[in-house]
């Protein structure tokens, strides 16, 4: 009657999905209700899912990491062991690309996501470059491919496909990545990832590959449809001769209260929000308008933490007492100088829109 | 950390509520993903959620409905007694008149719903009528005031108030309501109203009060907040000599799948969706456009059943190979000739969007 996650995720979730918001089913796209999250870790079971293929069919007795391709021993490694291993945690805010999606003007075409496909957690697992470094890369590698053991049809091919991606042979990159084992102290939730999910931290969701099951080591540049179709911003629909590779998170931010619409008892009203920001650069400055853009005024930077890779929440505090309609707006900025744009570049498929949010409230007329 | 409920929630509920689109908390406002239920009746878990105010706080030991105002003898029942007394049951869908705000040009204030404030159950309580005749209504009566038990501020007022409505005393009115106990052959879910809620067949969901614990024949007009404020037709802002009050449900319809800006394989695409009609009208045809609206085909209407004050489900297979960008368009029209219009009227405080349904589609390249 109604498939959320078509069985397989009674047959392996441990977690409760109350309050996600649910955008698509089948495969699952989850958003999380980041305006009611007050709390700076989103909490497993409220943090989104974007899946592209339907849930794997996993059993941990007989599953394995394999790493294997241009390497001087390919191995593998079971889940065991990967626990045995010496393990690094990060916090890590991990965006969808297509957040904030639906909001782009004009349209594009894709899952119409709204300002929910962001969440921040815990991360603990084994460094990647460790992984990779037991098994010897080869000097002629540019890139590592991870593949997700999820796999089914895409709507441009007839071909059974699983999600698969690369991240260029950059030890730089590849130093500050993890395969995370773990999500908030807890085992990956099989939603997230379980047994295993990259996380590369500062980069768009569809780079934190869920569910990888093998490592492969390449000499040539990989084209999987993940990578080379979706997940590259084009100007022109179908014109790939300038395509440019979705990466890192742009500077970015949202007001998470009130809602949009929203009508609201004058008086000295706290407007809340979340910034961030792409690679290891943090957001340095929030500004509110609350007159349509006019005038701006500083934010309070509120985060209980201010981490590299990780959100900030902001709060500012209006007094209005004049009923009426006002737009409120927020921009954030980074110290390098990066600013949200009013209007970010809209490209075809709806990629990293981080224009300037904005909102619509009421303060109506007081009656009694 | 989440406040979902307030606690009142956990405190009460045996229900899940897994799957429902959290719109706003505190209050809680949850739409119904109608876009993933193949159900002709709402599961009572994923039926939406519209609450004005805080949870009550009702222990049903000490509750009762009280029956008073200008009747020969006010009186007290039980929720025992209203248990023992002959019951009747209905199948009524219910549309918050807010439902589809969120789609309205341009923008009206108020939560911005998008098409899920919709359900359909099996409601089985004591005939309204059954209780009021029991009284003794008195000649001057004009209208019976329903007070709900939830209580809480308004935007607009400084005192506190309840969820407060009334009906007019028209006895054919009257005759089809419900004082519901049970939804879907369950008690009264404590979200929906437990111990009682009164069912208005055919009217908008703000009639259907929820938590109801006195009923009162008034000889005067009712002109409590969510009756006079909240719940008219105003064109322009609060100017109320006009004002129109919202009661029936309109002729709509909407789409259901695909979601809108879904990219889908090509070859025969099943379009589906849900129309309903307010009183105790039927749907009598709906046709879908793939065309942006040149051309206009029927689709089938399959409810398994198709009973009044219900909504009926339709299909249309669309058999389509071309790649490129569609508009999607279904309307609903009734047997006397009532249809929905390609911008329904506007109206400051966006109630009862009746606007034609339109999602944009892509049927991508075949690339293998």
């Amino acid at each position: 009657m109604v498939a959320i996650g078509e069985g397989n995720m009674e047959k392996h979730s441990a977690i409760n999905l109350v309050g996600l918001i649910s955008r698509k089913m089948n495969p699952d796209n989850l958003e999380s209700p980041v305006n009611v999250i007050d709390s700076w870790i989103t909490p497993n079971n409220l943090f989104f899912i974007r899946n592209h293929l339907p849930y794997p069919d996993i059993s941990i007795e007989n599953w394995s990491l394999i790493i294997d391709g241009e390497v001087n021993s390919s191995k593998s490694i079971s889940y065991d062991e990967l626990v045995q291993m010496s393990h690094i945690f990060k916090f890590v805010t991990i965006e969808c690309s297509g957040n904030k999606r639906g909001l782009m003007e004009p349209p594009a075409s894709g899952d119409q996501f709204m300002t929910g496909t962001i969440g921040n957690a815990k991360w603990k697992g084994v460094p990647l470059l460790n992984i990779l470094d037991s098994v010897g890369i080869r000097e002629n590698v540019k890139e590592i491919i991870f593949t997700g053991s999820d796999s089914g049809f895409r709507p441009d091919m007839s071909e059974k496909v699983n999600f698969v991606r690369s991240l260029p042979y950059d030890r730089n990159l590849l130093g500050e990545c993890i395969l995370a084992l773990y999500m908030n102290d807890e085992p990956l939730p099989f939603e997230h990832g379980f047994p295993l999910r990259l996380i590369v931290p500062g980069w768009h969701g569809m780079a934190h590959v869920k569910w990888i099951n093998r490592i492969t080591a390449s000499s040539t540049e990989f084209k999987g449809p993940f990578q080379a179709i979706d997940y590259v911003y084009l100007t022109n629909e179908d014109d790939f001769s300038n395509a440019v590779p979705v990466r890192e998170n742009k500077i970015n931010s949202i007001i998470t209260s009130p809602g949009n619409g929203e009508i609201i008892k004058p008086g000295n009203i706290t407007i809340k929000g979340i910034a961030w920001n792409g690679g290891s650069r943090t957001v340095s400055k929030v500004q509110v308008s609350t007159d349509k853009g006019t005038n701006w005024a500083d934010a309070r930077l509120t985060s209980p933490e201010h981490v590299p890779y990780t959100w900030t929440f902001w709060e500012f505090t209006w007094a209005v007492n004049q009923a009426g309609h006002y737009s409120i707006l927020a921009k954030a900025e980074d110290s390098s100088g990066n600013k949200q744009p009013r209007h970010a570049a809209w490209n075809v498929k709806g990629y990293s829109n981080n224009s300037i949010h904005k909102i619509d409230v009421i303060i109506p007329i007081q009656r009694s």
